[in-house]
């Protein structure tokens, strides 16, 4: 393992062997971090959490000619909160804040710009991109996606490998991209596929499987292709 | 590399840089390890494995406040048997058996209290949760979605993307959660999606990208949104 | 970090702690290459391109009873063109050809017997198949599966989470397989399932979520499961 002098270190960390601090770090009291993870400059990590083998934390965004990013300078370093659990193979940008005891399950990725409220779950393998909210006690289920630009309120529960879009015209350009906004104690269901800059409202929920090209109101549940509210569906079946 | 004492070797293995093999670990002949690999305590590889690079074997559970997991000494150590092949950037749990020859593809993740039967591929990317039961010549397809609480019998083939639940009330409480049952020989069509609890008879058939809301008898194809029997479908067609 | 003596390194390049450079490696100049990344024997990874920490290049194919794989003396290295950018925690293997500008995404796996062509992205958590090419200019968006034995062409959009397939008996053997073809300029939806050998005309449209079975015309928009003409829908809806 390698450790940058000028990183701080609680009492009671363990870091595992081939590790890598980076210059800048500052790590809490308690704090296990695994094997061969590597914790880019300027990252800090709250009190009582947990690192998994072989993840990086404050990765810089990187770019190519098609494909424009914000310089690193613009970005935030990287904030855990305290009692976080962050998985292993894990992927996780500068300018991402990670409230007290989110659980970020393995092989998941967080890009830029983006926080997680406290307690909520980034599921195995799921992927967040860049300038997305996430509130507190949310459930984001294994392999999910969750575009750019997205609103997710508190206590929201997104099943297993839902996907979002935010570009309507799919890299055309001409318009800004909007992910959908998902108010708050909303369900979707797994597999779901939501359109870009759709609304959830309050409370409602989405079928498994279903495509939702329009908003939902509060309360009401949607299922099908293309989703139509429940009730419908059952007078037509 | 990092060997502790207490590991056991056996002839002709060959183990990359950077990679760290726990106590009480057992190691077959003629196996070889990938760089930068972790092999957590009391792991079994069996004779003839292979190991990719940069992969995590035995990892511990780990929870937050929101989701409790049980204490590792609850689960056995993770059996690999012989001539297994596992590939890079995996992570596999605490309390895995995985049968002869079975092969797990790059990045993929296997939860505690999981069994593989011999011969079974578990594709690349591909997930699967704690508490399920995978047959012998199985092949669940690249970035396949396998929940928790599933049994998957012996020949069934799952194609990619496929997507599995297990709680119908998406997060609420209040009920034992319980996924898809696969009888022998069923085929899934890619990027499917199957509902909490339901069974899929002996050689049935799932479309491509349908949507399974109820049994399907042995035999069946069902396809579309929600899943139907076929001739059902041509008949209205 | 280990480098093999047989390796050639151009000026300005940087290696991360614990990274592997194994034998006959060819490496431009102003190369980064991150902390534990593998570089397999045989790799040339051209100037100015970076590599992300972790990432596995070069690897070869592994199969087991059920899954056979050409031995790797059939494949030519892997070859990383100028100005490339590949992320963290990635697999890509042996007899793979990326373009001068490629952007491939964290814990992204392509295939051997793959060509993407320059200035294309592939996506972060995206999986290509062997025996697939892809033209110029296209985008695989973040958690795409490309099946293998597809063509995809320049210009092409493929929104994220789509699905392929090339399979139409699911591994029940007796024919060939083949990929869907998506020719210049096509729009693809975000989580739609591709079934396979279907032909996507040029500067065609599929809605997010759709499932296609047959053949779209150049120029069409296809929605809804199974897919049909947009305008059909609108009739009937």
């Amino acid at each position: 393992m390698w450790i940058d002098p000028s990183a701080s270190l609680g009492s009671h960390v363990s870091i595992g062997r081939h590790a890598v601090i980076e210059s800048g770090v500052t790590i809490g009291d308690n704090v296990a971090i695994g094997y061969g993870a590597i914790v880019r400059s300027g990252t800090t990590i709250g009190s009582g959490a947990s690192i998994g083998d072989l993840t990086v934390l404050g990765r810089r965004p990187t770019g190519n000619r098609k494909k424009a990013v914000k310089p690193p300078s613009q970005l935030s370093p990287l904030v855990i909160g305290d009692g976080a659990s962050i998985g292993c193979n894990c992927v996780i940008y500068l300018g991402v804040s990670l409230g007290a005891d989110v659980l970020v399950g393995d092989l998941a990725s967080i890009r830029e710009f983006v926080s997680v409220g406290e307690s909520t779950i980034v599921g195995r393998n799921a992927v967040v991109e860049p300038h997305t909210a996430i509130g507190r006690f949310v459930t984001i289920q294994t392999s999910c996606y969750i575009t750019s630009n997205m609103l997710i309120e508190d206590d929201v529960f997104i099943g297993p490998c839902c996907s979002t879009s935010n570009d309507k015209y799919m890299g055309s350009g001409g318009e800004a991209h909007q992910g959908p906004i998902i108010r708050r104690g909303a369900k979707i269901g797994n597999n779901a596929t939501l359109l870009p800059g759709i609304r959830i409202g309050e409370g409602a929920v989405v079928g498994a499987g279903a495509v939702i090209t329009r908003d939902i109101p509060p309360g009401c549940t949607y299922v099908g292709n293309p989703g139509r509210p429940l009730t419908d569906r059952k007078v037509k079946g």
